[in-house]
């Protein structure tokens, strides 16, 4: 299989589970649920929970036995789109090609709809395979908060908010990216260790792997808002620059931002060394470096 | 010592917890971790997770045992306030007599403090003392998920928001009232037998005693927004009327709904019978059917 047919594997097994979890919620106000499926099942790419899934078929354990964390991954990140797309933040109408979950139902049902993707992210996380150590289990919920809280994603929204219209240096911008990107990418290969039990000269390299690809996934979104199809996109190009937000091509310039990302590439790659067959993710890091959407 | 004490020495220990946690959290944006502070630390009643503290106690546990899972509940109770508050919700400027956390840190910083609490509550909950058991950990924060999410609280505020305006039956009202409030009052008996590991008849007895009492104390609210005083509740009166809302109050009348709060709190207190040493409950049952704040 190509990593694109193994993308897509992946992708269809979380989105089976996605859609059972929101039907067993049917309890719920049906204005929320659809809510809540409108952006959650809205063609994203899955590649968070993909890593996840990867390296933890790549340890030697069934995905399937993990799913649900790889899950909740994806509803943190989308409850997460969902809140930044709102008028008091970025205040964009598009999102994947479609009106913004504010724009379809509202603001006030879209801000419930990602508090409750955030809370349904660590009741599936909670409802664990009996072939998991609980106490794994418990140490991963805990590094799941940890990425999306206060210390990393949120805060580094904040960051982003607070330097908009400002100057900021390379790494203030670094730090931006950590939290906002890199931590919810890094995440997937700290919960796919930790349930696993691997040991720390593992978890590190993976760990690695993920700041690496997760930077580079930030610099080329940046460099794709200035070269990238609206179209391909399905959201507008060029707000960074309306926005007036420092990037790497912003302080850079494209040429030296595109290098940057082959050079992170190359050394996430390096980090394979310790597994074996390693070569799904190689090739994944590989396509994120070009990708066009 | 009274109720009154008993609920102040649990305030105490469960505010200097969250002190704490948000002290190993000074990593995140300065802004963020004030904003958190500011509607955490307001000095509510602490009323949900003294309830779990005085479960455990009279299971037969230690409360430091639950402590964060007590705390959870707080920060989990705190960020619906901040949502709730915000201009899309239902555009409150004061909330314990001060400035709501949007006021005084603005929309998009409010947002970020709110969803910050909600994702640290996982975590925090997550991080469990050695003397639970990891299996039942996971089974409480899997229960503290549903009660918050969009079938509970998340949910009830979505009915709550639908209601506005229109005329609802008594039943209506109860669904909106068993998200929007009882759900995160009852979580805390079902935490506090979860984690002890008690048997069936004593978990149903625990929840039937909040449910009852949690019913009660929405009505004493809705009684409160006619009767009480807005310097000892620290926000205006009459909203309820203002916003056009539904509720036993406005259904059935004041002398109605002051029977119904004792008649529920008798039935609450005739659950107790199956604990020993349940004093405190019966006398917090019969203190929170009276408050004036």
């Amino acid at each position: 299989m190509s990593v694109n047919e193994v993308l897509l594997c992946y992708s269809k097994m979380i989105e089976q589970r996605l859609d059972e979890i929101l039907q067993s919620n049917s309890d719920a106000p049906e204005v929320l649920n659809n809510a809540m499926r409108y952006s959650l099942l809205a063609g994203g790419k899955r590649l968070r929970p993909a890593i996840m899934l990867e390296f933890y078929k790549v340890l030697g354990g069934d995905p399937e036995d993990i799913l649900n964390f790889a899950c909740a991954v994806e509803m943190i990140h989308t409850y997460s789109l969902i809140h930044d797309d709102l008028p008091c933040m970025d205040d964009d109408d598009m999102r994947r090609g479609k009106p913004s979950c504010h724009i379809a139902f509202g603001e006030d049902i879209a801000l419930l709809a990602g508090d409750s993707l955030l809370t349904l992210a660590f009741e599936t996380a909670s409802d664990v395979s009996d072939s998991i150590d609980p106490k794994n289990a418990l140490k991963a919920i805990n590094l799941l908060g940890k990425a999306a809280g206060m210390c990393k994603m949120a805060g580094g929204q904040v960051l982003d908010l607070q330097s908009e219209g400002k100057d900021i240096s390379l790494d203030e911008i670094n730090k931006i990216h950590d939290g906002k990107t890199v931590a919810m990418i890094k995440i997937n290969a700290q919960i796919a260790c930790v349930l696993f039990g691997a040991d720390k000269v593992t978890y590190d390299a993976a760990c690695d792997f993920c700041e690496s690809i997760g930077l580079a996934f930030q610099i080329r979104d940046d460099i794709l808002d200035v070269i990238g199809d609206e179209k391909t996109l399905g959201k507008p190009i060029g707000s960074d620059d309306s926005n007036e937000k420092n990037t790497y091509v912003s302080l850079l310039g494209l040429d030296k931002s595109v290098k940057i990302v082959n050079d992170l590439t190359n050394k996430a790659i390096s980090n394979l060394d310790v597994f074996e067959n390693s070569e799904n993710l190689r090739e994944l890091a590989q396509m994120l470096a070009g990708r066009n959407i």
